[in-house]
């Protein structure tokens, strides 16, 4: 049965990498040239660009985590399947709520829209950690790597202040914003580490 | 000839993943900004919102179990290709079905025209399901895991209820459409249960 | 050196396999829904429907194809890899080609251009085979399973006629272009009856 | 540890080649037909064609280096991770630089955009070869299989040479930028050579 096992988690890791592949590059599509093409002209673009970035930079962090947390899997259970499919579907809605705030950064609903989008994101990492966790068992090596896990408690948490911060303050959600994204640029070794051993 | 199989069985699961992965993602891609950026004008985001849920569903219900059937194949012959890009044709279409669905939720032809498309989806996985349990002769794995497939022919009927229903009741029809997505939604523990025996 | 050549002839697999489950999905996204939604108004979507399955089966045919031809190649070289390229490239115009030729089922020089873009499609093709059938030497295994290729050459006949015809009559060049899909739908046993020898 | 490192590098091309599949596609996609339809209307679309080409040719150049590149890794480290991630980034903006140029051919800030995104997409090329080469150590494969790089180096200077030219002559610019893609066109032997040692 080892090969099967083996040959499910392939397939696991290719469909979401596959998902992942396209939603990293689908902001690019959103670019669009300015009609008047005068140098003057380009400005407009630096907050589409910035926050394509931004989406660009969290997907490849969930894409680099996905990739430690899928690596301690031997076995695809059913219930693994559907809360993956449930982040990626999280996780494609990552670069329009993106867009949208690099296009009306003022308005706070699109700002609130954007955090509530990676709260849902965070929630269905830790419900497919918490699956993945729950079909090791007693000795997960996933549990020993991840530990107490205050950087994902820490996102969440922070993702959360930030959308209630957004209908006060925009410039303090979005600097929450950007902190918890070089937060985990820093990367992950605790998978790393344990993984080593 | 082992490994020669083999990888043909390997690369017809990653071009159908490709191609499901864009299908399941794509719906994404419709969504716009609304110019008007208040709360209140995120409201008529909902419906497509729902599309977009009932889509990725979709597609994520087809492609577990479509990666169940696969499976159990361990030889590609050329007329389970084609029936392959067939289902992977219909499949295509869904998220634009869904989409069309929830734009204009009122118009019979597009709920009808989801429900065909479903429809052809169902017979195309039938007709891929049969060509697989063909080519494994008498004692084919696949036989045994599907057995009589209740589920499978309960949701082409429903389908084709569904289509008629919507030429009278537009509620009646979309009411199956859910409660045929919910069905799937507990996943298919036919086929683990035989490779597991 | 065994594995290493392995793997590069696998990572070229994926990387088409990726390009063409692009190329084969790319042209459901140019489907647009009608805002008049009354059944009626769904009979202009039927040649943009017909055009998308033409654009679809091509696609598929040539995978099938492609998926057969690089399964005899135990080795890529540089010139294979352009030669890969260069395909993959006017493949990646035939979904825009068909697409054209939908929208103005009468203009001429759509119709041309779909039978330049096919020409080209078909060349590319036979220099990648020729690329490979050199690298492998005196004792092909890919050359053994062409043959006289008689198959390749009346579909690049064919398409020649056909782009030729569309200047004089659109229905012969459109006749031409369905007999040349449905020629390759009968599935290509040739390489695949070698390879079992 | 050895199939778990082999794991990760094969993780991280599929991811890679999912990118650079979209991305080398993704320039088709804003190919749209002229309603008119004569043929005289299709002269418009020879720049846009041409621009598509320069673009496949580009990136179809780096997804070759980067698959030769790949080749000599056996360890993923998470900053290889990121500067991968970093070199995506810069390559998908390439079609839409690409993209634009071709719109507007006779635009000024186009054309030193467009330079800028190959200047940064060389230099994220370097940073990750580096990262490699330092992961690999004192013997490293890929240091010996690059030696001094002249290519690399030529190509990013004549890019910075662009960017500054495009500001007095575009002619001078486009003409550098087309010869730094024909030098690129003749396959990169160096670390085949190095491998079949």
């Amino acid at each position: 049965m080892g090969s099967v096992r083996h040959m499910k988690t392939i397939r696991l890791e290719a469909f979401s990498d596959g998902v992942l592949a396209i939603v990293i590059t689908i902001r690019v599509l959103e670019i669009k040239v300015p009609h008047d093409t005068t140098p003057a002209a380009l400005i407009p673009l630096i907050p589409v660009f910035l926050s394509s970035l931004l989406s660009f930079i969290s997907i490849g962090i969930y894409w680099n985590n996905h990739h430690h947390m899928l690596h301690t899997l031997q076995r695809v259970s059913g219930s693994i399947l559907l809360a993956n499919l449930h982040l990626l579907f999280w996780l494609s809605l990552v670069p329009f709520a993106t867009g949208w705030m690099g296009q009306n950064h003022r308005a706070i609903a699109l700002a609130a829209l954007y955090g509530v989008v990676m709260v849902m994101a965070s929630m269905a990492y830790f419900i497919l950690q918490g699956r993945i966790i729950a079909a090791q068992g007693s000795d997960s090596l996933l549990r020993r790597a991840v530990g107490r896990d205050w950087k994902g408690h820490v996102s969440l948490g922070s993702y959360l202040v930030a959308v209630l911060a957004s209908l006060r303050s925009l410039a303090i959600a979005q600097a929450i914003y950007a902190l918890v994204a070089l937060l985990w640029l820093i990367p992950d070794r605790r998978i790393e580490r344990v993984l080593s051993d």
